[in-house]
Formats: structure tokens, C-alpha cells, sequence
């Protein structure tokens, strides 16, 4: 059965790829799309565009609302998909605590499953679930990640989330000689529990990350590049189709994964 | 409690450094060693030695036994350990059907746990079974596989071994553009129902691995490297420790591992 | 002082960022550019479109003319450049032999430097050179390219080319085991005098390539990766400033670097 | 013609290789070995050995000395060698300013080449030549140092250097985005005028460096892996053949180098 979707901000240029994704996929069917304002030049054609989600829903009957807008308006988008039995898959993550707990109340209320996804890239995900299992086996890790030098904050907010995942199996431990010394500082990276995070920052990278795990003798390396904002419509697509068959509240595609 | 280890082929070069690893592992305890002949010199001291399995047995009691010696040998020693209450650790894999056979049965009636593992190597098997795990979600594959340049056979085993991995849950499928063209033969690699596989070897080199899984706009590289024999120590000391609680044939070190 | 240039194919993907690179480097001055329609929309504003070549040249005076234009037109253009004593930076590479003898027969006849560079990127132009300069001392080498599964054709230009380059310093010699052996057929890739050239094909790669050079206990690595279109214009800008200060043809980047 | 060798310090791990490497190539021939105590177990045979420096150049007329002692003793060593015409090629890097103003003296009043060379490992010192090269094109650069967990120091002297030689021919710039800010202390590395160094500690590692050159839409990485002493060899074997050519103080192989 083919799964009807709606796409909320469609004119980003997140939402140009999504809309374009979600129409060569056979196996969905994109019924509208919910905008700020009707100017339909950049849709392909016979896509009903709106301004109201209510009139949305009541016209087109989307399974499943994807919300690729801002946070300022998807919490209120996700209540209301919710109370009309519509599956919110959301990529925002600007979430208030207590609109979350709204957010999970009304999930809980309705059976109606949601996706929060703050990362849509699958291959990112694989990587840190990866390397959460490996640390088990291979406790001693490193984290390189290099961006372009428009990047503001380092280390990346991936980076963080690999080490606060590994941190739940692992134990924190020094790593290293016990006489470490930096003859420069800075050298051996910011410190989370132990483990050393290190970020590149060049013009022409884009975004990637390794998880280095070492062990006697042998290194372990995850390493995912991420080339273009298109590695998230697999993401999405997998979303779409898991929350399909989710009454719960689902934060991260970890939750899905594997 | 401390596991009392016995091995068998202490004097080659993966023996020797499985005798210190035991040692050093305040875990386990070294009761004894088997050998061709008596020659202690390269034993610390107080370990005896045996060039009988029955007698070792019989005067030391170990719980486990970790045989590293050749194929001819092994079997003997698998069915004499298993016979008598001791649990084996083999790095061998050359046996036969039939031998096989003969193991999986004795592990049956006696019900004593027997740990068969082509590769000790922890890191290698994670990097296989992550890949994989990784195929449902990234099923475009490609293997690159280093070696020093005295390895005579490509591709290797454990990227053969990859493959066959991968294949238990992705359907064969052509890669590549549909009208793909090698102007120099070779050029694409080895061929796995569709999977490509290359094979370099040079000097300096000792054994690396990648595995890469392509999407949209992304890619995602397990990399193992082995720099030294000392990798596979680990997948010995995971394997003493898990076959004591295990009383069934285990054959490759991914079916203990996650 | 500021160098005056002139675009032809300005609405291409490869023209419209030679485009903006002209504009927003302080060295230059966009003075014109050549199109087969006067459509201005694209361009920002106060740069002239030009439909003859001649009167661009006639009106417009520029030092520099940098065609990106296909190559039936290309040829035509450089001539009449080189008549008018505007060098040409070129980035086609579909000569025939013949008009290749005549514009190196103008560039002498005029002394106006020519540039033609079949690849402007500056980064993998210096892997080539490094390469060829390291086979010297390592000179067992083996080649991975790795391109969006798109390429129709491996192993890649560049690829091929940065072996021909290497030959030019290193003998023709067997590589690997002298009994080696694929058990299936393509594993060590395609042969240019012993050197293996191994090529991936998978989404969301590329243009990456990386040649391995192999010594006792070691191993040097040059890898250059293309993410986009970007690459190349810094080789663009190189060749317009390096172009004013010669009066030969120069064929490929190679010669005005290093 | 075959060039005659004497090594000081043969018993040591270096000096072990330095005997096998230079015995078993047939353009050298090794007349003699420097020890502090006879004991020949360790050698072939038929290679005398002395404890007098003076005693063995007299009897064995080497025309080179290959110095791997501690620097205690090879100031005195290379003074004599080079008062009797023997070259010396040096790996100690020990010396004070006044034993280095020494040695270049007595070079040039003796006209006999003499190498020191800190690295003899040719990779590397490709490696950091290519680095330097480069930075004139792609001027944005970070270095990445990876090496086992018993090493104190952070950086390596190696990424140090490296940082150095780049700076010949770079101007300080402060890299990364202008507002950039460590949300973590130390995750943006060390700084040297501007460059980043990183430097991973892990079990497993031997010794590894990489250098990524970054520019639009490019990126460029120069790569050196050594796996054991055995990437020293080609580096002495090298010197030995090119100091027969110099009779000038020569510090680094990068001077021999390219």
C-alpha cells in the first residue's frame, strides 16, 4: 500500500530535496504540501499546496507529515498532526523540555507514532551505534572530525553525541601515556571521559567523522562522509516507513536502526 | 574465580606470544603447556611442560585448553580435552567434514564448551559483522583489501569471508552505471554477486581492510588494520573467558561477539 | 594591476562559477563575457554579453579570455584571440592534432601565451607531480580512484594519466608475489606496466583518487579529493595570473606548477 | 664499484637491521662493526669487530660510517672518522651547538661529506617536503600525528617540523572560522601560526602522520604510515650511496632529497 505524505516547508532546500525524494519514490504518494504562501512555480505540478495544516489534513488525508520548517512552528504542526492521527516525522530538534513532554503526552494519548530526528543521516547513525557496540571490545578511542571553516562551535554536535552514546558502555578512563605532556596546547584535543575528540576545520571539507578504536596490535576506524544535504532522504525515507508501524515516540533514528 | 589455561604450541610465534598474554592476565592462570619436546628456555619459569595431553590433564587440571598447533595435531587434542572435561580454544581451521562432525557430536554428549575461530582477530570480526549490519540500510558495497606483497592469493580470505557476510542479507545486484566499460581489464575489481572487490598489495603493508557503503550524498568506511600478531590476543582472551560459559560448538569469534 | 578578463560560456555550471570567482577576486576585472544569446538575467549586472567574439574583443580589450565553451567552438575562439594578442585559458581538452599544430604555430607567430589544462584542479595536479616524484625513491605504486557510480568508463583519465606520469621516471616492473594468483578474476586490477589501478564506482562518492607507494615498512599516501565544481577554480585564477608572464603554449597545469 | 661500510652500534634493535640491510645489499660491502664489547653471537660471520674506532678504519678501510650509538660517543666517532677521509652518515640527533660548529669545521677543512640526518625514514621526509610544496597553492593546512599510547610528547617532533618547513613558505594565518569558539578546551588542536596539529594516542599504533592541505571544493592529503624500523633502512642505504657523492655537511635528508 502506497503511504500518503505531506511535506511541511517545501521551499527550503531541505524541503526541495525532500519534495523530490518523496515523488520518485514509488512507494509514496506526496498529497500536498504545506506552505507559508502559494507560489507554485518550483513544484512540479497537480501538488495542492496550503497555507492551513487543518484544511490540509482535511482535504488530502496524509499518513504521514513531514516537517522540515522551524522550530517556532513545528510543535504546534506536530499537535495537530497528532490529534488528526497523522505521524509527524520531524527533523527540527529546537524542542522545548515541556513541549516535549506535550509532544509524548499526546503520542501516548492518540497511538499515534512520531519520529524526532535530530540527525537523518543513516550513515551517521550506523556510525555511532557502531561504535558504541566496538568500545565494548575496543575501550580506547579517539574522535577526529573535520568540517568546512564555516563551522563555528567545535567540537561538532555529532562528535559529542559519539562520545555521550560510548560513554554509556565505557567506563571513564585516561587514555594515553600516565606522562602525557603537551608541549603545545591543545595537541591531544578536548577530553570527554577520557576519550580525545580532535576538529579539522578546512575550506572545501564538507562533513565528516572517524571513530578511531584501538587495540593491541590492530585499529578499528569508522568513518562516515557525508558529501551532500541529500544523505538525509534516506534518512527521511526510512522514517516515513518505520513510523508506519509505531505508536510510541521515537527520538533519534538510532531507536529504528538496527 | 581465575581460569586455568593450558596451551598447546607454545614455541612458534603466535604460541610464544599467547604464553605472555595468559601470564599477564591476572584473569587466568597458565597451568601448563603441551609440546614436541622439553625445552624450557623460553618459558618464564615454573611452567611445566608436557609432550603429553593425557598427563597434562590428568596433573594439572586446566579448565581450558588453547591449541595453536597444526591441523594434524589439533584434532587429537580436541577429542582427548573435550573427553575430559576441558574446554578448547582452537585457532586452527583445517579440519575436515567428517572431524567436524566428530566435534560436534562429543561437544553434545559431554556438553562441554568448543570454540573454533579462523580469525582471533576482535577488531576484524566486528568490522565484518558491522558491514553487514550496515548492507540492509547501505546496500552499495565495494571491499578494499591491503597486503604486504608476499601474500600470494586475491582477494583475501577475510574479504571473501565479507562478501559471503553481506550476501546473507543483500540481494545480488549489479553496481555501477549500467553501461560501465573497463578500457584496461581489471579495473573494476573482483566480482561477488555484484559486490567489487580490490585486491593491493605492496610492500610495507601488513593487513588492512575497508569496506565501503555508498548512498546519496554520503559514504561510510569500516577500516580495520592489523599491525601485528598481537591482534589476535584479544579474540584470545575474549574466547577463555566466554567458553566457560558456554557448553555448545561456537565456530568464528562473531557468534560471541555483540 | 588588475588583470581584464573575459568569460566565454557563462551559462554553463562550470561558467557561471568561473563567474563569480572573476568577480569577487580583486586581481581582476570582469570586463565581458561571450554567449550565444544576450540573456543577462543570470549574470549580476553591468557585465556586457557579447554574441561575436571579435567585437568583444574590439570593445571590451581584455588581457585574458577564458573559454569553457564546447570544444567545436573552442578552437575558432583561440585563434582569434591569439590574432588579437588575448591569451587563452582554455579548459576543453577535443583538439585534433592539427588544430592543436595550429594554434602552437600562432602562439609562436604572435608570442601571446596560451594555457590548455584538461584539468583545472589545482589539488590533483600536485598528487600527479608528487607522485612521479616519489616513484623515484618508492617506486612500487598501486592506484585507487573512486567516482559516483554515474562514470561510465574505468579505470579514469586522471587515473591513467598519473601512471603514465610515474612511467615517465619508473621502469616497467612486476608487482606482487611473482606467483600470485586471483582466485577471482579483476581482484589486483588493471595493469599499466605493473602498477595496479583499482577503481570503485558508488553513490554519493565523488572524484577521489589516492596513489600508494610502498617501501620496506612503510607507506606514503597521496590522496586528492574533488567535492565539487569549487576545485576548480582555483586553477582558473592560477593560470590567468601565470598566463600574463608567458608567451609559450602551456599543456597542462603541471608545467606552471611546482 | 662497491662501497665499504663500517657500522657503530650494530647490537642495538637499529643496529641489527642496519647489519642485515647493508650486508645483503650487493652495492655495499661490510668491512667491519664499532662495539663497545666483542661478542660476536649476533653477526653472520666473518665481520670483524672492534672497540677501537681508530683500529678499525686503520685495518679495514671503510669508506663509510654508519653511525647508530647514543650521543654520547658519536661526536667522537664522526671527528675521527672524518680526520681519516671516512664518511660519515649519522642518525643521533644530540649534538650541541658547539659539536655541530665542530663537525662543520672539519668537513670543510677535510673535504669529506659527512649526513646527520634525524629521519632517516624517506616517507616521511617526502612527506614533509610535499607538505611544504604545496602550501603555496593550498595554504590552509592541518596536520593530523597518530602514534602509540607510550609516547610522552605531544606533538611528534615530526608534525613539528613539518609545521616548520611549511612556515618557510606560508605566512601566519589564523585558520578556521573568524568566530570560532571551543565549546570543549582543546578540541581545535595545537596551534602553530595559525596551523592545527592534532595528535591521536592509541594501543595498535605505530607511527602516523597526515597532512590535509584544504581549498575550495578540494582537499588534499599527504599521508605517511610507518609500520616498523625496517622504513629506516632505505634511508641509510640512500644516504650511504649519496654521501659518496658530497663532501659537504648535509642535515636532513630532505636535503638529498628531490
Amino acid at each position: 500500500m502506497v503511504i500518503k505524505v505531506a511535506i511541511a516547508g517545501p521551499r527550503g532546500r531541505m524541503g526541495r530535496e525532500a519534495v523530490t525524494t518523496i515523488i520518485n519514490n514509488t512507494e509514496f504518494l506526496l498529497v500536498a504540501v504545506l506552505d507559508s504562501k502559494k507560489e507554485e512555480a518550483f513544484l512540479g505540478d497537480h501538488i495542492p499546496i496550503f497555507t492551513s495544516l487543518n484544511d490540509l489534513i482535511y482535504e488530502t488525508e496524509p499518513d504521514v507529515l513531514v516537517d522540515l520548517t522551524v522550530p517556532s512552528a513545528v510543535y504546534e504542526h506536530t499537535m495537530i498532526a497528532l490529534d488528526n492521527g497523522v505521524r509527524p516525522v520531524i527533523g527540527t530538534t529546537g524542542f522545548t523540555d515541556l513541549q516535549l513532554e506535550d509532544i509524548r503526552n499526546k503520542v501516548a494519548e492518540k497511538n499515534v507514532g512520531c519520529i524526532i530526528a535530530p540527525n537523518f543521516s543513516v550513515g551517521a547513525v550506523l556510525m555511532m551505534k557502531f561504535a558504541q557496540m566496538a568500545a565494548k571490545y575496543l575501550p580506547q578511542i579517539e574522535i577526529i572530525e573535520m568540517h568546512h571553516d564555516q563551522k563555528v562551535d567545535a567540537p561538532s554536535g555529532t562528535a559529542i553525541k559519539t562520545a555521550q552514546m560510548i560513554n554509556e558502555v565505557r567506563s571513564p578512563a585516561k587514555q594515553g601515556h600516565p606522562s602525557e605532556e603537551e608541549t603545545i596546547a591543545g595537541a591531544r584535543g578536548a577530553d570527554i571521559s577520557g576519550m580525545h575528540i580532535h576538529s579539522v576545520r578546512l575550506p572545501g571539507l564538507v562533513a565528516h567523522q572517524q571513530v578511531l578504536l584501538g587495540g593491541e596490535g590492530q585499529l578499528l576506524t569508522l568513518r562516515h562522509d557525508s558529501f551532500n544535504r541529500g544523505s538525509f532522504m534516506s534518512g527521511i525515507e526510512l522514517s516515513v516507513k518505520e513510523i508506519m508501524k509505531r505508536d510510541t515516540l521515537i527520538y533519534g533514528l538510532e531507536d529504528i536502526i538496527l
